[in-house]
């Protein structure tokens, strides 16, 4: 039984002049078309922006490579999908009946694609600013929380401390080889952590160096 | 010698209120701070967003795969690096020695972010609306040439016609592997093309699915 998209509206506080966007945000390909992969297209440069504008303002003195790591902490599809739980989006979707049936409307993807269609469906009905207010809104703690003080550590700072709050083990790094000259080194080191298959390997003209672009690769790939 | 940055404004349709922002923009970080990465990152969001809404209202009927791949193909390093070459823009960008001699100024890399920093830079300067009709100014005889033709076309297609119109052998498909029972078989196909080092992997419930699946992921690694 899907619920009436209205109430989900006031769980967000927005309300569409045109319904049949909120719909059609709300439609997941299973189901029908138009579906709502275009406007989680157009969701998702928008809120690509406004993020990137929001963290360009806020931190005016963090790099280019803290504010992306910022965004990507921020905007990814686990947090996207938490959002849409907050106000059990899922009840909301409408699925074809093979999703409906494999739980499609509690998977993170199928989740955090409504919410960006929902944006794209916002900036449609009422345009930019509108949606930015909105967008900011709907990450307001979030952003609240976001400070510099995590990204400004080294990543294998960050890496260990990454594992030590998931209570896993730390992550364990290991020579791989080294090459060139003796004043020219090459080191290469992976980095192995419990939540990935694979180690992964970072190369540097130092150990130090190397563990550091490993541990930063393994951060790339659990953020 | 550094060209005046008022020149490069000019061959741009461009001029800037405070003038340092653009001086940031043209900043390589190899040379000072502040350099351009910041706004690198802002233009390269507010890039996203513009082309993004572009292509959805100039393509109704476009999925979100064909408006992913259209505008990936429509922006990416070497597209800007060829918008920054004809307006000469390497003459004007402030590098590092070491940058300099090694010909930074000519580096697809080094120009391409300089354009999205322009285009953070005019979005601080005098905001969306302008910042939007430079850009897609800017990209107006490339925006143009876009069609659906080449995009609603089967990966194989695309892929077979990219390589002839480099002059290149044409893609070779090589079943590896089939497994499952008769009616529910699944096959693996690699695809090998000259550009690329290692072929790639696809997976199907047909020999033609698979081939289709391999041809696009080399696809979308080439565009």
């Amino acid at each position: 039984m899907i619920r009436d998209p209205e109430i989900l509206g006031r769980k967000l506080g927005l309300k569409f002049i045109d319904k049949t966007l909120m719909q059609t945000a709300l439609t997941h390909r299973s189901a029908a078309s138009p579906n709502n992969e275009r406007l989680e297209f157009l969701g998702d440069s928008i809120l690509g922006f406004v993020i990137a504008e929001y963290l360009y303002e806020k931190f005016p003195k963090a790099d280019e490579g803290v504010l992306s790591r910022l965004r990507s902490n921020l905007v990814n599809q686990s947090s996207l999908a938490e959002l849409a739980r907050n106000v059990d989006l899922g009840d909301f979707l409408i699925l074809g009946s093979g999703e409906m049936k494999s739980g499609g409307y509690r998977r993170d993807s199928i989740l955090s694609d409504a919410i960006e269609a929902l944006i794209g469906a916002l900036y449609k009905d009422q345009g930019y600013e509108r949606c930015k207010a909105w967008v900011l809104g709907l990450f307001a703690n979030r952003i609240d929380d976001v400070t510099l003080d995590n990204w400004e550590k080294d990543p294998k700072t960050r890496l260990q401390e990454l594992m030590q709050s998931k209570g896993l083990k730390l992550p364990s790094y290991t020579l791989k080889s080294t090459s060139g000259l003796p004043h020219q080194q090459s080191f290469s080191v992976e980095c192995e952590v419990e939540l990935l298959d694979k180690p992964q390997l970072g190369i540097g003209s130092s150990r130090k160096k190397a563990e550091q672009q490993a541990a930063q690769t393994v951060l790339d790939l659990l953020l």
